[in-house]
């Protein structure tokens, strides 16, 4: 676990003369920086890397632009997308949690929780609860929105896995029943893009990008 | 110039059944994944390397959710989230075009024109034509949330120059004069923020990390 207590503003303290509200605003913003170092297991399509929090939060915000069209409730788009943009920030903190991990640690929850805290706690402390309000909605899936945010945070890396020819699919954990738990995943935002999840995860079985639940343990 | 044609779709087209509509939305979608391999000038603050289009635009849309206190003209924070989540795409085929860099193309507008017909045509014709429209309004700066946006845009790579003791403010091209050049866009949508700016920028002349104007031809 890297627990690196220092903040990225430490080394060059804004000047004198910032407000003290915005110079908490900017140590935030500073800080969340980090979100581009924190690795997911995906590959990207577009380059032989695995992609970061900050590039898949971003691409999480635009396929809730162009795909609201399916959500099944109707949703608040910008709202939806606010969730995304700080759905993964307490990473920084607790890190990622690949999801076909076998080995997941079982307190993801709290040390994430933990993390939310610590880094949530930078802001001013009204901006500290809008934000993990924010985050406890998208992590609930309690609204519309954080049904279809989820939704995308499913379908993004199925899609990566896609055009990568298995990608994540690949790792020790992952089945057709573990890759089709996620799939509900988008299910529960989307029906109509659940469905076409599961034309991938059909098709990827068929090409033999997913193992069949049969020879999981093998 | 870079110039391949190819779509990372085409590696592995959706599988049958995949409404056409839909269909042409992944296609975008997967594409998109090309911004994360567009490098900025900017170097992080978090590691040792340049920033992608995806994390930098990713980091504005978070700015834009917890400075929007500070626009000068009241906005739609939803609205302001998708201009600066979009604002970049067009650099997937146009590149990015580093502002202190001394040859900066000239053809940079028709390029990015260019570019947008290409990437946004791929989408069907209604969000070819409402993706346009978003991205006009960013790069024409006409609304309250495209100048709020443009100031995030302004102030990110500032932060991080900060940040990293001068980044960019070190390169060919980047004087007192051309650095305040760009301080005026975070000035155009926000006082209080444009203020925020000039103390970075005074005190980094201080520090040497700006160069005079007068010496800037040595």
């Amino acid at each position: 676990m890297d627990v690196d207590e220092s903040l990225l503003i430490d080394r060059n303290p804004p000047p004198d003369g910032v407000p003290e509200r915005l110079a908490a605003q900017l140590r935030f913003v500073a800080e969340a920086d980090k979100l581009k170092t924190i690795l997911r297991a995906s590959p990207l399509a577009a380059a032989d890397r695995r992609e970061n929090d900050a590039e898949h939060s971003w691409h999480l915000a635009l396929m809730v632009i162009l795909l609201a069209e399916y959500a099944d409730e109707p949703i608040d788009v910008g709202h939806a997308i606010k969730l995304v943009v700080i759905h993964d920030l307490v990473e920084i903190y607790a890190g990622d949690s690949p999801v076909f991990a076998p080995d997941a640690a079982d307190d993801q929850a709290e040390r994430e929780a933990a993390a939310a805290t610590r880094l949530f706690g930078l802001l001013p402390p009204d901006q500290a609860a809008s934000m993990r309000a924010l985050w406890d909605e998208f992590e609930s899936g309690a609204t519309p929105e954080a049904r279809f945010g989820k939704a995308m945070d499913r379908l993004e890396p199925m899609l990566l896995n896609w055009l990568n020819g298995g990608g994540t699919w690949g790792m020790p954990g992952a089945t057709e029943a573990t890759v089709r738990a996620r799939e509900a995943g988008v299910v529960a935002g989307s029906t109509s893009l659940g469905s076409v999840t599961s034309l991938l995860v059909d098709e990827g079985l068929r090409r033999g990008w997913i193992r069949p639940a049969a020879v999981a343990q093998d």
